[in-house]
């Protein structure tokens, strides 16, 4: 399979060629080039007029628990410890694989309807959310999310047990699209041997580790109490960072802690507007950016979001850190747009993801540019971030295979999966 | 023309109902009643099935400069003064009134399309402004921006001679969706004397005031350099507050600042974007409402926001000050969405506007909830907040009259209005 897009504006990623005007061709899963030489279109398999689009590269979510969107709106405006413990572990407590299933489905068309191409998982159930990621066409690092505290030493192996069956079984599968990470939740949910022994299985698998840490200034503040060291040095010591490891949130970080980070290599996922929902903080980026941390955006779930479309975290991360440091050219347009792509692929190792360059993967979005929030036609990279929508999106390529047509999805039964998920939610609503 | 909405659900802004279902009746321009009672349908000229959708009371958008789209994405990420000085001010000087009208157009056709219903223009040719917003039928509180340092005292007179006489040509014209003020831009940007006339007309026409105030921090310490006063003390003296005064921004506020604006009951426009883009700051919104100052939302113009979708600002004022102060509870989802609505009627004065309620003028917007960020069907103000974006509108009334219907305009020529716009913003990057 060999087809182009001509005619189109390419926001690229790549330094060496910013915004490219002109053609691409993709052959199987990959982008073979991008040419302004007139092409014998009977030579292609299919030729896309890209004349009203802009393409970038699909957005890289790079922190979430997509079956989560079963509580979308269920319980707003609530302090984190109260909002997890009260109400949202309760009724997860209560998710089947079924509801994960149905709940990882909605998230998946959400996104991809809004132009993300890769995601990361840290959930339960993960056999259904691969099975998910697998016939929807989606790339995705997934992971079996552990929470160890209160649970007996058997139970706390039958977990890290789980997590290592998920990893064998699914890595690399679906020509790819499919790696795996170990995952223990956060050193406020997880004791210290507990995760020494994750890092141990994270060794033995050759995959990378992903924890949330320090979103909240109580947890740093409980981490202090509890083991004498901020969450930075405590997961150091445990080993979590000789490893390849990505950090969600990463709010409440002094400077000692990013250079930690930096040594380590160690990626951070940002996630402005979970961070705001809940009252968390706001994370120090230009700082972590100036220190040189690859710093990728995501999402969270969509019950502290409350929607999955990285068009809003790119937004965010572009306004907010001006309207907190003064400085206005804080992250750029075009910076803000890295983290949501090249910089999000980075961040999970996906070392052929996130830019529109030959030999890379062709995961990539056209963004209807006949729209008046895109009018005059001037610098399309700022029209994106500071004008753009997830509704925007008009298609959808994955590893070379089109998975949304002018907004029609060609993998999932969008009609199905909503019903089901109503379905999902209002037996959970209805069982105490 | 009488006609119905059934089977819908409203988020009214009424605390008596805050959410209805049923069905609502509209006559001529004014809701007529919200009622669970069958009704015979051949009493009404249409009936529309309102099952897909969430009603609510039209956005009002008050602070912006409509024409200024000419200039979205053409100079993003640098600070406000060298914005204004080097970027913005050259280049609308080069408006002409021809560009005003496509500007305006093309900011108008945005608005409806993200569910605005009404808006306020501080700009320059405003009799071009007025005429769109007669002829597409949306509803605004108009006013001649008026910049007068480096002015002669002719030119000064003459400014503040064509604003009384737009304000006399229009007030109340269109039915009443024309309305009017004064607008001395800035206290930077205009000397006391003329504050002061401003301020004389604006009893004499027995019409508001507007201006921007304390926007950043800069602004509020040369008042006080020049004027030995901060800007809120300054405009007081100046007899500002003792007519109805709507001011933009207010970001660097003190609580005695607070309090005199409580006092005199002066409006703020809240505009978290485009504070946060020119790093501005942060406006101290709980506070101002917790002080019981009518606080609602504006967009600013797109040229530094960059869109016009109010869904967007009403998302920040729910996320920004939760982040910033530490509190989860703070602006929750419900008193966002009534800053965007009805406390922005209230802040501009049209008083049976902004509620979905018999005897309110039937400005109202229905979203197409039909959606996989919609659901499960929970608390959709919460959806509408957390997870809505313009797009998501479908149906627009004002004044009782539908100006989109599921998403086409019926007002308007939005194929010529791109075009046109393009021209003009082309016309004006050619020139020097």
């Amino acid at each position: 399979m060999r087809w182009m897009i001509k005619n189109g504006t390419f926001i690229t990623m790549n330094e060496e060629q910013p915004v490219f005007k002109g053609n691409m061709i993709v052959e199987n899963d990959r982008i073979e080039a991008l040419t302004a030489d007139e092409l014998d279109e009977s030579q292609f398999n299919e030729v896309i007029d890209g004349s009203n689009r802009v393409y970038i590269p699909g957005f890289v979510n790079t922190h979430g628990h997509a079956a989560m969107s079963l509580l979308r709106g269920y319980a707003d405006d609530l302090a984190l410890q109260v909002w997890l413990q009260d109400k949202m572990w309760p009724n997860e407590a209560k998710f089947t694989a079924n509801d994960v299933k149905w709940g990882t489905s909605l998230s998946v068309v959400e996104m991809i309807k809004s132009g993300t191409t890769s995601f990361v998982d840290m959930y339960d159930h993960m056999d259904e959310v691969a099975g998910v990621v697998e016939t929807s066409g989606m790339r995705a690092r997934l992971t079996r999310g552990m929470i160890a505290i209160g649970c007996s030493e058997q139970v706390q192996k039958d977990k890290i047990e789980e997590a290592i069956a998920f990893s064998k079984t699914w890595e690399g599968k679906a020509n790819g699209r499919i790696a795996t990470m170990m995952a223990p939740h956060a050193p406020y949910t997880c004791p210290p041997d507990f995760i020494e022994k994750v890092v141990q299985a994270s060794h033995d698998l050759n995959v990378p580790l992903h924890t949330h840490m320090s979103e909240t200034a109580r947890e740093v503040q409980e981490n202090v109490d509890q083991y004498g060291a901020r969450p930075v040095a405590h997961l150091q010591k445990l080993g979590m960072f000789d490893r390849p490891c990505l950090v969600a949130h990463g709010v409440h970080l002094t400077d000692e802690e990013i250079a930690i980070l930096k040594e380590y290599d160690v990626r951070v996922s940002h996630n402005p507007g979970s961070n705001l929902k809940l009252a968390s903080g706001i994370a120090r980026v230009p700082e972590l950016l100036k220190a040189g941390v690859w710093v990728s955006l995501g999402t969270d779930s969509s019950a502290s979001n409350n929607n999955l479309d990285m068009f809003e975290e790119v937004r965010l991360a572009a306004l907010l850190h001006k309207g907190v440091s003064g400085d206005p050219t804080a992250v750029p347009a075009m910076e803000a747009l890295k983290m949501g792509t090249l910089y999000g692929a980075k961040s999970i190792w996906f070392e052929d993801v996130g830019m529109l360059k030959a030999g890379y993967k062709a995961d990539l979005v056209g963004v209807d540019i006949d729209q008046p929030h895109y009018y005059p036609k001037t610098d399309f990279a700022s029209h994106l971030v500071y004008s753009g929508a997830g509704q925007d999106v008009a298609d959808v390529w994955i590893d070379g295979k089109q998975v949304m047509k002018n907004r029609t999805l060609t993998t999932m039964d969008e009609e199905k999966i909503k019903a089901e998920t109503q379905a999902c939610y209002d037996r959970i609503m209805s069982t105490s």
